[in-house]
């Protein structure tokens, strides 16, 4: 195969897709082996094929391939999370839920954030940019982690149905910070409220209208039988690029300036709606769903292996090893002050749930880090660095010194978001048997 | 999303996604309502939502997006078929198989290529390696096109396996031929002949070792349960890559001058004895076979829709417009009388199949050209042009003439191919029907 560089360059991404297949695969055995969740595997693993250590592979962070695999694989396994949850369950505990994931998202970031003003010595916006990265909790994880360790629907519920719901917040949340630190907006709370708003009800609406035709085109249309898998990737990356591109293109289109709506929770709830078909008045067939479910499971496996692979690969041990001591003091007071408060906050205030003593001490543990924090650390590091060049290159000396600031804080917010995945997973995860027996929580005794 | 332009690319790789997907289900939609097959509809929309008339989506023949589709793609279109064979059947008329698939793409590529020459008045190597591109028959075209038209077992599982193995030989040849062409070897036919048996065999001897150590994989350890999908992509990217790339590194690094085997090849044979464990000693369990034929199935939908969506929409009118007649000419001497001379001198000699006459006549109108002409057509675009380029603006006259020439070649090549590829399919599997009908081949009566 002589020829151009087009061809060259096509051959290394099937390299590099090799090497972070095969690794997932090693990873995979090694979790069956060591019973710890897969993403901790593929993190440690990243970091030792990646250019670190053996240097098999190598994805620069603001690479075409590496922006394409965050957005899709977060897309994708966003949607998966929503697809998963059952509306039903979900009734009895949603006032929890809620709190959880949009008061709670926020006291988590602000305690995390007053550590990281304190610990890191950042400036307040800067520390709330981190902290609102690694405030979210992971469906990712927390599903596969529940299979192996079965305890009280109630409580397994909320905690899944809330790392789903407050991916999106998170992701929202970081965006508006970005925003204001990149310098593209301006302060102030009646703008960040009505713009969190509008990004979070306008992603909801065009990820649910998108379900809603999809769900109505197989119900009804007799050829789409048997190819119902391929309405997958278009509602994935159709409802991110819809709330995101589409609706700023469609105001231009009309002559007026529209922000972007959230592509997270647009791809969110079109899982939600679209996996719940009956329960909202939009009707999927049972076996589509379940062809689709198998799909999607295994494409969400080989995405989460790629996601977690390049996390590991991309963490910068210069800059971890200058930080290590105080991330370690973000993330213990993110674990143990910030998660508990959170929980309290959100729980106790909701009567109708009933929650006993043990459940709450069991939420205060089970809080793991993952997908959507390292995608927007992702997202982040390589934004952050464009911009950051950008000041730095500027002849004005107060833009140098942002430009330097924020040139420090793309590396700094992917190395605590690595502490905060790797710990939260490897700490918490592997004592979550441990901690549910001690409760009285195991499902195992009535089984 | 402000920043980075690889974020900026991402998402415009995304948007080409949608566009692509949502004309592939369009055009499902279609096949269902004509009853043609579907790549025969994904040709014609992609003409007519791409850059030639409503220019929804653009995709550059020499970009590494249009490279890694049509590897991957076509890599995975062999694999699928190579698993969808049954050794058992093939045992019956594996002699008339092996004559189609070898001397008969060397009759089609030689008959096709005197009517190049005169017709087209090109260099007896230029109308060779045109005439290469087109002379393997489409696995992809004719399974379905047989699941609408059951005909006799003898006849029907003859022309799809030789549609299978012929993709191999058609692509060695094309790029055997593609080697003399580039300048990067003198023509020799001892060479010729010994690279082809080694790309053919060290092909093979690949393709079945990573299929061996594949299936010793699934069926002995249990952590692989559940996850076996990821073992696909893993076997068709590595398999061709280990074929081409790999074996050169190895060489290099042993000290060695080692051609590159055959990509394609690998592939298939990869396929054909994973997918044929039992007959063969290597045992894949048959739940699990089920799962993974599933998931590549869907996959292969979308990566089929990719290609010919591409392929139809990188059609360039201008030269198909000038050369038509010709074009028509070449395809019509390659269907007419390239195939049926291919077919007499394939199976006449092979007396224990026994095959009737009409056996024969309904061999004679059946050649759906399809897939990888598809990805070669692509592949030697790219590659030619590049070359092309290269000469025209080297200071010697004659490597002027000879870049002019390989310039003009490529989108000469393009648009024969895409001729060959819609007569055959839209003329053809049209009237399998009723041809089959006349011929008494139809299964219909015993089912």
């Amino acid at each position: 195969m002589e020829g151009s560089q087009s061809v060259i360059q096509a051959m290394d991404i099937l390299k590099t897709m090799i090497f972070l297949l095969v690794g997932g695969l090693t990873a995979l055995w090694a979790t069956w082996k060591l019973r710890i969740p897969d993403i901790a595997i593929y993190l440690i693993l990243g970091i030792v094929l990646g250019p670190s250590v053996l240097g098999l592979f190598s994805v620069h962070p603001d690479s075409t391939m590496n922006q394409f695999l965050l957005i899709f694989g977060a897309a994708t396994l966003l949607f998966e999370g929503g697809m998963s949850i059952q509306i039903g369950v979900l009734k009895r505990v949603i006032v929890s839920v809620i709190n959880l994931a949009t008061l709670g998202v926020i006291v988590t970031a602000a305690i995390t954030a007053v550590a990281t003003h304190f610990l890191l010595g950042l400036d307040w916006i800067y520390a709330l940019l981190l902290a609102a990265v690694i405030a979210s909790t992971d469906p990712a994880t927390l599903v596969p982690v529940f299979r192996q360790v079965p305890i009280r629907d109630h409580v397994q519920q909320t905690v899944v149905t809330e790392s789903a719901f407050n991916d999106a917040t998170g992701a929202i949340l970081t965006f508006s910070v970005l925003g204001i630190v990149m310098g593209s907006s301006a302060f102030s709370w009646g703008t960040a409220l009505g713009g969190l708003l509008w990004q979070a009800f306008g992603g909801a609406l065009i990820g649910t209208a998108l379900a809603y035709a999809a769900a109505f085109g197989v119900s009804r249309f007799v050829w789409m039988k048997g190819v119902e898998p391929v309405l997958l990737p278009i509602l994935i990356a159709g409802s991110y690029l819809a709330a995101t591109d589409g609706v700023v293109a469609l105001g231009a289109a009309a002559g007026l300036h529209v922000e972007a709506a959230s592509g997270f929770m647009a791809v969110f709830c079109c899982g939600l709606v679209f996996g719940n078909g009956d329960a909202l008045g939009c009707h999927v067939p049972e076996g589509d769903l379940d062809e689709m479910h198998s799909f999607l499971a295994h494409a969400a496996l080989m995405l989460r292996m790629f996601i977690f692979l390049l996390l590991g690969s991309q963490v910068d041990f210069a800059v971890l090893g200058k930080y290590w001591l105080p991330a370690l003091g973000v993330v213990a007071v993110f674990m143990l002050i910030a998660r508990p408060a959170t929980v309290v906050a959100s729980c106790l205030p909701d009567r109708r749930a009933g929650w006993a003593k043990e459940d709450l001490l069991f939420m205060f543990w089970t809080r793991e880090t993952g997908v959507i924090p390292a995608a927007l650390a992702g997202f982040l590091s390589a934004a952050l660095t464009a911009r950051g060049k950008e000041l730095a290159a500027s002849a004005d000396a107060l833009q140098q010194t942002t430009g330097q600031a924020l040139l420090q804080l793309g590396p700094m917010i992917s190395s605590v978001t690595f502490m905060a995945i790797l710990l939260t997973i490897l700490v918490q995860a592997t004592t979550t048997r441990w901690l549910a027996g001690k409760l009285g929580l195991l499902k195992e005794k009535q089984a």
